[in-house]
């Protein structure tokens, strides 16, 4: 059997206790460096491959500090604290010589148990995925061919007075939903930026969280492939503007709902 | 002059030039910990009066990793990567002689410039604070005291099956808004399950995010000392549910938006 492309973005080799190596993705390059989605899933899967993990995620803060380049990277994880249903994680990704790291973050993983639940946000009608067209982007950067994306509601770089889109999310080939595919489709929106101004601009994301709502078992429950997926901003302010989304699975489970804080400029390109 | 008792809380000497000593507040305090939001502005307060320091805050994230006790505690403070614009810092605080940290987190600070920008999310209407009675909340916990909130829509204790609420914070006694007590106002919302429940239940704090959507200068033409604040829940799900936020000043200045992860038992106290 083939490795999906997206499992091997995400590999992982051990090099030691808290090092792993990885590789950059071909297949998931955006413009100048990695898909942002794609550095987020490895973090995670760090963790997630981890024998000293415990539970599953609730919590992934990431930070893009420095730019990073094609080809191999190490990766540091290391679970600072462990309680008797949380651990609480850090994590970098360093390259090459460089004294710095290109990425840093934090993590809490959670064991979820019987208690009263109940989901507020509920997923919004929408037409059925096979009833939508894909969406044909006009940029040209690898990544956006991995990902089928059909908005439900409008023609994202219209332009107008309002961020908010939503569509349907799926990886190209299809590929069951996992924590690192939810995580790296946190990062698949296109800018709100874009969508206010009709067309790109520079923008770069500076750091993201993500808050999971599903644990493994409720994973096993969700149906298809796809996932539903709202996003918004709230304010472009001096250089810099905020991103929120929730992603549902196709039968309507929330998955997760995440945020992120972009470095813009607002010349067209 | 006598310092307010939020500044004399979120206090620190230098002891080394990553290491600063800090002490928890009476005044401040929760149950059986210090109130989250203080820990949160301290984190803070420790990069802003940092000489390191570029910027402005743009996020901050922290992690709730252990009990932290009465008394001194120890907050490591470092600078990982400085950028043109941006700038990426690490933060810990440990207590005693205790080999894990109790709280974790990260922030970036950044430089605004003059761009393009827009609120998309805009205050709602409501009545002003003088109109309205202040909270006089069930729970006898000495933070209370320290923040006068006035419900513009409902009590929050009715019960029921929306834990949306919305209300004007200002410190007691008022104080000027700045990026600390921004911070510490975005832990202060009333426990989104206590909503949910119409009473309180035993809930924690894991991990909490605030993206800032103010620089500064934007501090400066903020109009009085109350925020506007609305705050909801996605999703209780097995043991965790999470918590959404948004502060406006006065005159309508989207300061902040806050997320956070907090563990619960659905039991009545």
């Amino acid at each position: 059997m083939t490795l999906h492309p997206f499992d091997q973005a995400i590999a992982l080799s051990t090099e030691g206790e808290d090092l792993r190596r990885g590789h950059t993705s071909a297949h998931y390059w955006n413009a100048i460096s990695p898909f942002g989605g794609t550095t987020v899933a490895t973090l995670l899967q760090a963790i997630l491959t981890d024998p000293r993990r415990l539970g599953d995620p609730l919590a992934l803060t990431v930070n893009f500090a420095g730019p990073l380049q094609k080809g191999d990277f190490m990766l540091r994880v290391h679970p600072v604290r462990t309680g008797r249903s949380t651990q609480h994680w850090q994590i970098e990704i360093r390259q090459g010589d460089d004294q710095e790291p290109a990425v840093t973050g934090s993590a809490v993983f959670a064991v979820r148990r019987d208690a009263w639940s109940d989901t507020e946000s509920r997923m919004p009608q929408a037409d059925a995925p096979e009833r939508l067209d894909r969406y044909a982007s006009p940029a040209n950067v690898p990544f956006l061919s991995m990902y089928d994306v059909r908005y439900a509601d409008c023609n994202p770089l219209a332009g107008g007075k309002d961020s908010a889109t939503q569509c349907w999310i799926s990886d190209v080939p299809p590929r069951p939903l996992d924590f690192p595919s939810i995580a790296a489709q946190c990062d698949t929106f296109i800018p709100r930026l874009f969508v206010r101004k009709g067309g790109p601009t520079a923008i770069s994301t500076v750091t993201l969280t993500i808050n999971f709502h599903v644990d493994s078992a409720g994973l096993q429950r969700v149906e298809g492939h796809h996932t539903f997926a709202q996003a918004k901003a709230n304010a472009f302010n001096g250089g810099y503007y905020d991103q929120e989304g929730k992603l549902w699975s196709r039968n309507g489970q929330l998955l997760a709902t995440t945020h992120q804080m972009v470095w813009y400029r607002d010349q067209a390109l």
